[in-house]
């Protein structure tokens, strides 16, 4: 499978936007508004909704909006009280029962990094509980869960983090430093991509973040530690 | 082991500085201002200046700091080129290497999720290769990675979550919803205490997020998605 770059001009099926940071980053930004469907967690909708943006639906368990808010757009929202899913979860079955399949997350890092952590590892389930095609986007790149052999689109010096679930045999071609299959989380990250694609190999699933930007462009973003 | 609340009257031994988001949070700036020995990763070391602090140590690739910054700090900066480990491991082995067993880990989230993601895991890594008790605090509550039977200071309705790596028997007394062998990072997300502490029991290593406020003290800060 091929794992396209994405930009501002991409047409989304479907973005469920989550109540952390609300995006900045002009991709992200784009995306929001460029999507055919929008779905917010909870108090999501609110913020979506202070921001000028409608969404199609707001889905969650409602601890996070007022009495008032929900009477004003009760047509629009779908309350699940159920706590077995986090309200991530909720909106993706939401969207899963009208056929979507490929969804854009957004505003799921960000605050509470618990929730950071669950959000980001949850993409993985969706792609092998669910069979969607996830794509997580922060402000400073993109999450996509894989599997199997792919090629993923890229750029000189993109920066690449790699984060192996279960993979007994992994291997790559395109990347700084040849990949292994990693026995922990942080000994995939901080690879880089040598040219206009890399290709992954892994016998289990994966998660891939690539950077909207590469080293050299703005290396004060990312020299993070 | 007993894992006792922290707050801002906490003594430290020693914090490494990362050079994600800069703590803002009352407790984590406490920590830094109060720590006996203050060692930054590479650009940390700039940005600690720029706030007022003057480091012990500044440790890292140097990628980040400039020709003059370093002739000027050069009696405090250790520049370390090797690739195997990124600035937070050069910083830790620096701590390690002055005999500090217990260090506090501060601006290491926030910016790129995949050095978020990378940084947590370390911790990991830090208590079971390196035998140090690492606490990593963030703007929302503190990371502690533990392995076997442990009691966890806590307070009613604090948001608690476990992050299991490699335990296949795992058992909680004093959360609200009891725990298990979570088999994926997300399973064991947004748990919360019943009481003053609750005890968690596994037969591996394992990682519990706890927050500084509870679910009432600000829903609107912690109803993240």
């Amino acid at each position: 499978m091929n794992y396209p770059l994405i930009d501002e001009n991409n047409q989304v099926e479907a973005v469920i936007l989550g109540d952390g940071d609300f995006p900045v980053h002009p991709v992200a930004t784009a995306l929001l508004h460029n999507s055919a469907y929008l779905c917010c967690c909870d108090g999501a909708g609110r913020r979506c909704i202070e921001h000028g943006l409608m969404p199609n639906a707001i889905v969650g368990d409602g601890d996070s909006l007022s009495p008032d808010f929900i009477r004003r757009y009760c047509n629009i929202i779908h309350l699940i009280r159920e706590q077995d899913d986090n309200d991530l979860t909720k909106a993706t079955r939401h969207c899963l029962a009208r056929g979507i399949q490929r969804i854009v997350y957004l505003g799921t890092t960000g605050k509470r990094e618990d929730h950071t952590l669950g959000n980001i590892v949850l993409m993985i389930r969706y792609m092998c509980e669910f069979g969607l095609q996830p794509t997580l986007v922060t402000d400073y790149g993109w999450f996509v869960p894989a599997s199997g052999m792919n090629i993923f689109d890229s750029f000189l010096q993109q920066q690449v983090s790699i984060f192996n679930f279960g993979c007994t045999d992994f291997r790559s071609e395109g990347l700084r430093w040849p990949s292994f299959p990693y026995q922990s989380l942080w000994q995939g990250t901080l690879n880089e991509s040598i040219g206009d694609s890399f290709t992954l190999y892994g016998d289990g699933s994966y998660l891939v973040f690539r950077t909207f930007e590469g080293k050299q462009n703005n290396p004060k973003d990312f020299l993070i530690e």
